[in-house]
């Protein structure tokens, strides 16, 4: 990969002078956008994520989509795929279900097919084949050749605008083909997309406006665009279905299209700027009015690599170039969302459909909760303070209009996909964490009612009557069961800061829930039906997926670790540390895959899953019964081998950052496996050293001897001091200061391993 | 049914003291809402109207649903049927497709259902059997008797609020069920209809908000409610599918409803009352309380009624009672729609999905123009003049925002039911008329951008190439022929009249390629495709539905009279006068049927189906040829054999006011054969007297011996002077006069008949 970045940065300042390759010594020169967007063949999963050009939480993703009706990946590009549909203007980063792909632009030459045509079959449709020989990316810019045209598309993006650059061969008949009904063609019917009504209108013959509005993930999207081209266009088609129209001024449909013709005079490269919103017409007119003036394409490249370069500055480090590729990548892929969704004049779509106008024009959506809770958003919590507010603010409008905070919030929308509220250790890790920016009064408002307002895959009544989930009465009962004890946890320690002691004991009870599904015969969580009895028969190797089975894309081993709230309470309830440590060593070693395994487990040691997220913190639970020695060698046998540098980087979809988040926390040395306790236990750091800048102050990490074989802890120093704890605190880091390990090939056995080494239930009393 | 309304006026008077009957001299008390709500049998169709509250052109249509989803009739409401579902708030009126029957609300006593039920089953889901004996409905009022429940339900309207009286039994335990998913269970898949969101929200215990989004005959609309409550329900359940929650205060999900406990301390009514906003919960309440204030439920009925004698007194008649009964209710369900979409602060929905703001604060909807622009239209012109340019003016918001005139506009958006563009024929025939109240110019730049722009349905790309539409490349090629031929004669006028003339040639050369389809060996308009070669076998009894066949809902002779801007050219391709009576005889006694019949094509005459649009103009074309005689008694006989004063008086579905505009015209002793040519053809009048108010003037037809035997005209007086012509002039009618008929057994076969009594091409020279 590296090597043909190189080449790439050679052919790209021939193709397209003036484009200057980045100095080495920016951040962004480590970010490689390829990272994630395949799968290395059909047994593994492709990290999901898109190449194409973006700022930092921009609503506007543009990146080429290599499937015209995407499923998996569900970032719209394949790696493995050998020709691009177009270029489309929104995408999501990592998911496991597709959605978005508004507005595909695709430039051709010659007589052009009007259809998109079949993957990967040359010569079908308007496709183009290309070659990652004459592809390249970077933060805030794409490009590549179209080889069945010549035709070298460049895009790069503002916050709410895409900017194209196409070069035509000289002579060549220059279209470009506007596709409103791309990813909604018959073959995507599941989440029933469907577009109810599409738009296209001439303005001039250099501007076209449309929409589209939809119903699929998010239950209704709207989406409307102004492109504004650098050159006049001599004639256009508007396209209804089979139904072509020579030069007329509007088409209105479902499946609609526009192919316009830009004559053969093609000594100037074709730029197109091309506004959205999610609002209206003048609204993305507004947007690209305020964001791109002139068509100085360096200039938008240049900033928008500028705003990549000041976020990944939230952290330093030094390592091997491959470290450092995966490291700022992942930073890269946890800031490519939440989107903010706010038009620049605040005007956003609220979850009761109405347009609504945010004061401080930030309407963030796209929250991956199940997910990102985990990790993402404890690293927004340390290096996105100011934007961790803006996400609760957004959250908080859910709660307001829609009676609950987000679950799968998309567009603004829920969506209730995954299972648990875990918006609620998002608020509650940022309220104890002390950051400002929100009401921690209504944070209490919202978080509370969220958990007791009974609401689709949340059944407080059931909660409340059999204090456990019932299968027979709510699917997925065992995971909703362990992750709603921890949201009850985490509600408990809100009502405890705030002095409100009924509701603090309330919730502390029910976070305890989680033992009444405990199976001492078994030694798992497993499924009660509301009479009481076990649901047989048991394999704990049986997947679940996301509904008819108690366990949520996972088995009985991935979720016997969720109880971050009450490690200890879990070590007793298998009978103590030499127990808990046997099964653990067992959960790593036990090889055994039954039939069917979840299509979301990849990544595997042992039944360990390091490809989903009920994983994620198992490595790290070692620490909790005196062996971190353990912790290390899991965590850097994760670190090393399940992250690499290349297409397909990741051992599963990287979810919105939450993959990523792993790594970032992980390669420094540290994790939140309860992310709202302000605890961060201690695994195995790879990196030389670490800074990461905090208003004010900074916390260095530096790590003496790493290497593949230097994966013990012998000692560490924390601000100078020897320091025998496993875990560190929020604290520790937000006052500034250093964190120093000494690693080597041998467990150091001595470290760690004292009682008070042991994380604690919570950083606060 | 005269009887039976005496009846309930007393049963009324009886259970809800307090509501007068209304005076006999009041108009109102002529209208019969249940005329048109049902069919005498499966063979014959329902008009298709709704017996329930509304205010004239009101956005609330409070009214019963026999069916949970209806489809026919499309008002939901069937009066064969034996049980009430429910109340809910928007319907259309005499439509062939159905949709809207938003928000139910159903009170009920005792241990309620939750699902809606199976339609006429007893005991089935939360239904309740009803009579029509205890059943009453006047303008802005409805009343039923829920046996089941013994609940007395009483409803009337303002432009946004729904208001309903619940009498419940005393020490009943009652309870209303708000039912968001009506309308949309699974059996009703036609249009894709699906609710896309919908949530319940308690704001206290006295007030429900909610809303739902949903796809449907309209593509996407939001419906949002606030419902407040005379006195507090003690407690509530909501519910999301088979899921029932108690006492939560919100609900979101696809199939929604609520259960509300009322206790059972009844000795008051229950009063609700129910704004409704397509914008937003905000709006939902503004327009409720800008509405209604306080609780007094006679009071608004009292307004409704107000508001529809004012209507109604645009025309008044004498008659018997069952003739008044027909033209009021006929004038009432005329003035039933269009409907007012914009809130009371200006904000509506536009068809680009936006919410903008008429700063007039009027925005129509529903246009069924394929009926309407027929007859309905031009009764608008003469008695609704400034909402005519109130309708024009939102049709001038679809063409900007939507590029071409509304075809079928529902809900502010665009649907492309039915054929042609005759928004035209209204927008010209106003404009020629001289109406006030929408610029002129814009009328012709939106006339004219609508006749050039190739949409669905109207290519007119094929038009210009060949000058007909080839049946091979556009369904319904013959009837979209005439159609379109007789709207480029429309734009022709108005380019006339701006002296634009140019555009005057060239859409007037339009207007004749109607005789590019007539085939000289079958005296038919027969399809042709591309090559030029008439498509065959030929059978024109053959009928044809909304695509897939040359004919529009019709066959070969329905369609051969349409070309209402040439009959002369029509006669002289035919023949002659001679020939053109024959055939005119022929279609009058032709009682051939094939073997498939179009579902809209129904009271006939010989192959005239008046129960569908294509046939209305046909009566009056012996005008044309010199046998007046034949037009009245064609004419008679279809106003005193197909319409009535019972629940079956429509020979077909009413359409949105076209059926009754026909009866109401007809019964004057005219008809615009050419809506747009300011010509009214000359008919059988039976009314004694009708004097129609317009502005500083009245406009008085006095009819000596009408009867049905005394069926054709002897002898006409216009302003006192001996009248010979078989037209009016709309001038003659607004500068105020008289137009007496005489009437006799026979026939004055010399009344009428001389070369200048035929209906001209049109008023303007």
């Amino acid at each position: 990969m590296l090597k043909k970045l190189t080449h790439l940065t050679i052919f790209l300042s021939a193709i397209s002078a003036g484009l200057q390759a980045q100095p080495a010594d920016k951040l962004t020169s480590f970010v490689n956008p390829f990272i994630g967007t395949g799968a290395v063949d059909a047994s593994s999963l492709s990290g999901s994520n898109f190449p194409g050009a973006t700022v930092p939480f921009g609503f506007v993703q543009l990146s080429p989509d290599t499937q015209d009706n995407p499923d998996n990946p569900a970032s719209g590009y394949d790696h493995n795929d050998k020709t691009i549909v177009g270029f489309s203007h929104t995408h999501l980063s990592g998911t496991g279900v597709a959605d978005l792909f508004d507005v595909l632009f695709m430039p051709a030459t010659g007589e052009v097919k009007t259809v998109p045509g079949e993957a990967d079959k040359p010569g079908s449709g308007y496709r183009s084949r290309f070659s990652h020989n004459e592809e390249s990316a970077r933060p805030g810019y794409y490009q590549v050749k179209l080889s069945d045209y010549n035709v070298n598309a460049e895009l790069t993006a503002t916050e709410h605008t895409g900017f194209h650059r196409y070069t035509f061969p000289a002579g060549a008949k220059s279209q470009v083909i506007i596709d409103m009904n791309h990813s909604l063609n018959k073959k995507r019917s599941y989440w029933s997309c469907r577009i109810i009504g599409a738009e296209l209108r001439v303005i001039d013959n250099k501007t076209i406006e449309g929409y589209r509005i939809l119903t699929g993930w998010a239950k209704m999207r709207k989406i409307y665009f102004r492109a504004e081209f650098s050159r006049p266009f001599s004639s256009h088609k508007m396209i209804n279905g089979q139904r072509v129209y020579e030069n007329e001024v509007f088409v209105n449909g479902t499946n609609i299209k526009s192919v316009l013709n830009f004559g053969e005079n093609n000594k100037e490269p074709l730029l197109v700027k091309v506004g959205l919103s999610p609002v209206s017409l003048e609204n993305a007119k507004m947007n690209m009015d305020q964001e791109i003036s002139g068509w100085d394409f360096e200039k938008v490249v240049s900033e928008a690599e500028n705003k990549w370069e000041q976020e990944l500055e939230k952290i330093h480090i030094e390592g091997t170039k491959e470290q450092k590729q995966i490291f700022y990548t992942g930073l890269y892929h946890a800031f490519t969302q939440p989107n903010n969704m706010a038009d620049v004049n605040g005007e956003y779509q609220a979850s009761d459909f109405t347009i609504r106008k945010a004061d401080d024009k930030k309407h963030y959506s796209t929250f991956s909760l199940w997910d990102t809770y985990r990790a993402a958003h404890p690293l927004y919590t340390l290096i996105q303070q100011e934007r961790t507010a803006d996400f609760i603010n957004s959250m908080f409008r859910q709660y307001d209009t829609y009676g609950y905070l987000p679950i799968w919030q998309l567009w603004g929308d829920e969506n209730y996909c995954m299972i648990g509220n875990h918006a609620i250790p998002v608020i509650v890790d940022a309220a104890l964490k002390g950051l400002k920016g929100f009401d921690i009064g209504k944070a209490y408002e919202a978080v509370k009612g969220s958990s007791v307002r009974t609401h689709p895959g949340s059944p407080f009544d059931l909660w409340n009557k059999y204090h456990f989930m019932p299968e027979n009465q709510q699917s997925q009962s065992v995971s909703i069961t362990l992750e709603m004890a921890y949201d009850d946890w985490c509600v408990a320690q809100l009502a405890k800061k705030l002095n409100k002691t009924d509701d603090y004991t309330y919730f502390m009870a029910r976070s305890m829930y989680y033992k009444n599904l405990y199976d001492s015969q078994t030694g798992f969580f497993r499924a009660k039906n509301d009479d009481g009895k076990w649901v047989s028969p048991f394999n704990p190797l049986q997947y679940g997926g996301n509904g008819g089975n108690p366990y949520t894309e996972g088995n009985a081993w991935q979720y016997f670790w969720y109880v971050p709230q009450d490690v200890k309470g879990l070590i007793s309830l298998v009978g103590g540390d030499k127990a808990f440590i046997t099964k653990l060593d067992q959960f790593f070693t036990l090889k055994d895959l039954p039939g069917e395994v979840n299509g979301n487990a990849s990544g595997f040691i042992g039944q360990y899953a390091h490809g989903n997220e009920p994983s994620h913190h198992a490595a790290y639970l070692y620490n909790y019964a005196g062996q971190p020695w353990k912790t290390q060698a899991y965590v850097a046998q994760v670190l090393n081998e399940l992250y690499n540098n290349s297409f397909s980087g990741y051992s599963g979809n990287e979810d919105c950052g939450q993959m990523s988040s792993w790594y970032i926390f992980s390669a420094m040395g540290f994790y939140p496996v309860n992310p709202a306790n302000s605890i961060y236990a201690i695994g195995s750091p790879v990196l030389p050293k670490a800074v990461i800048h905090l208003p004010g102050k900074d916390f260095t990490v530096t790590t003496k001897n790493p290497s593949k074989k230097n994966l013990y802890i012998q000692s560490v120093k924390l601000n100078g001091k020897s320091y025998n704890k496993t875990y560190i605190t929020h604290q520790d880091i937000v006052k500034g200061g250093t964190l120093e390990f000494t690693m080597g090939p041998q467990p150091n056995k001595k470290w760690g391993v004292s009682a008070d080494a042991r994380p604690l239930d919570s950083a606060f009393k």
